[in-house]
């Protein structure tokens, strides 16, 4: 690998797409894998820990993705918490993967029971798929009677599925902002570059010598932009050429897939 | 009773507050009601059905109050319905009160299997305390997959309750437009004038002779200035005196409730 010695990958639209692998995507990581470049993925899904997606990509990858490797809008929402309120009385609406995460990092998560009574610091906001109308009079009430700050892993609108999509955490937040009047008071996400600081830590390298790999000008490339560091714009996911074309933000370089893109960088 | 010789009354802030009765407004209507005025009750709640909410305001008026005395926005949305659709197959986001109102008009209301395979034609979303995800996701479906149009009931950001509220129809409405990017075809509820105008075909009276009271300038008031009828707004609900002076929606009249509004009109 010449000038880039870290990536930081996207996976929903570059690892796979709809669940299944995309294979010179998978076939371009494993070369620079090979080269030595130090690989760091990253998420805005919420729903799954960073244990679980190691497991999932070294399965994929054929080489070793360590939880440390993976950096995800669950845990960037844990972190946030400890270091701007301290350990943390969470109330979730969320799945299993944001709640492991905040456990994690020393954080209790709150019973229904407890969350009734305001007995909880902070609301936090993922995709929940077992989202109910009690889970959302909770939260709300947590927010606008309890008078506690809330925070939302990321707000996408939809979750990418085969030939369609789904409500993603932006929709579950769309009811609450609502229904509160009140806006979260952060965003873990991207296209928040705090996220990108966190796999940045991960790679222990200088910008310049780290490329962001992702299918998204809005989350991906604009989080990239705002944090100075190089990005590729890979067509294997939700971004179209003409989108580029369209849009004021604007990756570095673009290409197909990540096979083309290491090859037309010259990474391999 | 004078001018006016039928009235339309709002229930959540006028009958009741919190599921309380309002003493005073509650010994209006009974004084109205002696006199001889028509009364049609208009409530955006499309949880009930008018045949429970008949039954709850006879036994707290202590006067026959019929299923045909009240409009609903879920009776609205049924009627709606029928006249632009025709009877129609609808999968329901909402309680028992709407698929109620749907059944007696005519329609069906479709299981979540033909849901799922786009067997509907139209998606009607009102309040539901039993929303879970997957109701979310086959609302989404339709709308955004299958080409469906869908009508809210109401786009109340909240409902009332003792000391706080809940979230309302239209936070569940704000999950959908933000994950489908499309909004209702139609909206029944108050400020819509259509929802008035069956209450007024009801009373089959003329304009000038009907007084529509209720608790909010947004909804009920600003219905009553769109159609042209007269209004009362009552302080015993959401309004208060500083609202009107801020608001660019004015009603005819301002009391401090019912029982005094009848006597500065000289109804009764």
């Amino acid at each position: 690998m010449k000038r880039y010695r870290g990536l930081i990958v996207d996976l929903d639209g570059v690892v796979w797409r709809e669940g299944k692998p995309i294979q010179e995507n998978v076939e371009a990581l494993r070369i620079l894998h090979e080269t030595g470049a130090k690989i760091v993925f990253l998420t805005n899904n919420s729903t799954r820990s960073r244990r679980l997606y190691s497991q999932l990509l070294t399965s994929i990858l054929g080489f070793n993705v360590k939880p440390e490797d993976v950096v995800t809008s669950a845990y960037a929402a844990a972190k946030w918490l400890k270091e701007n309120m301290g350990t943390s009385k969470v109330y979730v609406v969320g799945e299993e993967g944001l709640v492991e995460e905040l456990l994690r990092e020393g954080h209790a998560v709150v019973t229904l029971t407890e969350a009734r009574s305001c007995r909880a610091d902070v609301v936090v906001v993922g995709l929940d798929r077992n989202l109910t109308y009690k889970k959302l009079l909770i939260a709300h009430t947590l927010i606008k009677w309890c008078g506690k700050p809330y925070i939302a892993t990321n707000i996408d609108a939809t979750v990418p599925m085969e030939n369609a999509d789904m409500p993603g955490a932006g929709a579950i937040l769309a009811a609450l902002e609502k229904s509160t009047g009140r806006k979260p008071v952060y965003v873990t996400g991207k296209p928040d570059p705090w996220i990108v600081e966190i796999a940045m830590l991960q790679l222990k390298l200088d910008k310049k010598e780290v490329l962001l790999v992702g299918d998204r000008l809005d989350t991906d490339i604009k989080a990239a932009v705002k944090l100075g560091i190089d990005s590729l714009l890979v067509y294997t996911g939700v971004a179209r050429p003409q989108d580029v074309a369209k849009s004021s933000i604007k990756p570095t370089y673009q290409a197909k897939n990540l096979l083309e893109g290491i090859r037309l960088l010259k990474l391999a």
